[in-house]
């Protein structure tokens, strides 16, 4: 889907609200919607047009957001989103929606003080439509799945997961592998946990050696044309103890029947209970310590939540992690997680693919 | 200084502000007051003392933060900031602050349904402390600028940059080392620009591959204990032609100019001046497209501003950049920058130390 006809769609929802345009000044709502890449810039979207509708940023980006953002007219002043909400009303927006869940209660008030429009809160409007994803998103999804596929599976094959290594060269090597594969970098700082670390959901990698006996749990991805890939696998460094296997099965056994429970029109709180019930009927569920899953794409956790309390139902097209984790702290955890795609009357497309066998390295 | 004594410090700005606590949601503020690294925590500080104060985090944070946070008592929720601010008036704290240049307008609206305090509007206050680094810090910021300097130095020596290698080549290359020499990762996106993308203030590296006679842009940096280093440099492939050697003497001399004017007690607009006129009396005030330079900490743009509009004062222990670029469209640009801690009655303490001469390679 272009830029432009992401814009075709905001604008009727900008008519259903009531508005005359909409400030983005979300930089990840703004890469949507226009384009473009750099560090500053904002939009607003006339609801009449693009012909009323202006984009913003400042000197250092004129060069790139011309070949970014050709087909809006654009503004070069250092305080782009005042800028624009400045010319709002010379363009016939007077009910003007801003981004509330984005704009600080301080640009708020600069952005009052600098417009003739009323501004209106507007929370949420784009990520409406970035929840589910279109064919070029999701190819671009697919491209950084496969690539944190293929960095595993590279890692392994050159021996790079070994006793003696540290967390933070198995990280090293499998980020430097994503980007000399095309990934534009990690998609977030990559979690490698060896031991009693793997207890700890979000470890950052330290100099600790691995050690024969290890669990190894390893959650990467990459960053391609700013879309996030997501994965979680957990090894056995050599021959795995009766317990590691046995607390590995369970995980896996809660992660297939929450990817066999990912379909559209399911309640995502439906889906973390088809994963949870396993774990929970292990006696095991109070160490299952964070929600199933969650949406990822221009962000790494964005909509929807895949947990107890959401309130959010699965649509096709939606991009979402199944990611439960069992931790025993001071022993070890174990996390499996995919990235799947949610289908009509189907099972979910999964986007990585790397086996999810227990493998003793 | 400990965070215990960063809190210290808070307390009397928050008595001078008649606040009896302040909620600190912004994560970097987080880190700087207790250092926690997670991606979730806040923390309610009373301003009588850490045991009225509490740390919040969720349920993945359990144990990093029982390590990273040993001295406050933690509060384990998931809408972390909603919780602690449930526990203020508990607490003793009647008039609560938020960072309001921080909290979005929706946050601020939850909040205000979460607490029985008073919210009161409070930007910036944290901010006030970290603009001047102590020791640990600058050691640290030193550390991060050392590995920048040594990674481009290494580069340089294996005949990293060479015709025929991609922007992202050598990009990748770059933040590899940095990463190998202990960097955490490249501290942002790390620029590399040749021939015309040079004129492009901030470019992303491409598959172009640099050629005989490109100037090469490279603007890099090392993240350390989450902080920033940044740098600039500029190169020629093979011989400079005149106008290339032109060009880089004139940013040469006008970084020079900034950074001699580094001192604390003067007006960061004044140091703008003095590198911006150099390039003005050359004519190329116009090609100058953007500010002289930045504060660089736990952020890489943070506070103080070096540019002709900022109202800031330069004081011991900023640690700023200086970055005067000219940039000629279709031709190619030129920029150096160096990271400097202001320093009283002295020149300032250069924490890049990569030559400045120009380099052909």
């Amino acid at each position: 889907m272009t830029t432009a006809a992401r814009r075709e769609r905001l604008r009727s929802l900008l008519r259903t609200a009531g508005l005359d345009g909409l400030l983005v000044t979300d930089l990840v709502n703004v890469r949507y919607l226009t384009g473009f890449t750099g560090s500053n810039g904002a939009l607003l979207l006339a609801a009449a047009d693009d012909a009323h509708s202006r984009f913003g940023t400042d000197s250092r980006y004129t060069i790139q957001s011309a070949a970014e953002v050709p087909d809006l007219e654009p503004v070069v002043e250092r305080s782009t989103a005042l800028a624009l909400a400045g010319l709002a009303a010379a363009l016939g927006v007077r009910r003007l929606g801003y981004e509330s869940d984005a704009v600080t209660v301080d640009a708020r008030r600069a952005l009052d003080a600098a417009t003739d429009a009323e501004l209106v809160r507007a929370p949420g409007l784009v990520a409406r439509l970035r929840v589910v994803k279109d064919d070029t998103e999701i190819a671009t999804l697919r491209r950084a799945c496969a690539i944190a596929d293929t960095a595993l599976t590279d890692l392994l094959a050159a021996g790079g997961v070994r006793a003696g290594r540290t967390e933070r060269e198995i990280a090293l090597d499998l980020d430097f592998r994503m980007r000399g594969l095309g990934a534009d970098g990690p998609s977030f700082d990559s979690i490698v946990a060896a031991g009693a670390n793997s207890a700890i959901p979000h470890h950052s990698p330290t100099g600790t050696a691995v050690q024969p006996g290890d669990l190894l749990k390893l959650d990467f991805g990459a960053l391609v044309a700013g879309y996030h890939s997501d994965m979680t696998r957990t090894l056995v460094l050599g021959r795995a103890a009766d317990w590691q296997r046995e607390l590995y099965d369970l995980v896996h056994r809660a992660q297939a029947a929450g990817c066999a429970a990912v379909e559209a029109g399911v309640p995502t709180a439906d889906v973390d209970a088809a994963s949870r019930n396993v774990i929970a009927a292990a006696g095991l569920g109070d160490r299952f310590l964070h929600g199933l899953g969650h949406g990822v794409g221009l962000v790494i956790h964005e909509a929807p939540a895949l947990s107890a309390a959401s309130k959010d139902v699965l649509e096709a097209g939606m991009a979402v992690t199944v990611e439960p984790g069992v931790y025993l702290a001071d022993r070890g955890g174990v996390r499996i997680e995919d990235t799947l795609v949610v289908r009509e009357g189907d099972r979910p497309d999964p986007l990585t693919a790397f086996p999810k066998e227990l493998l003793e390295v």
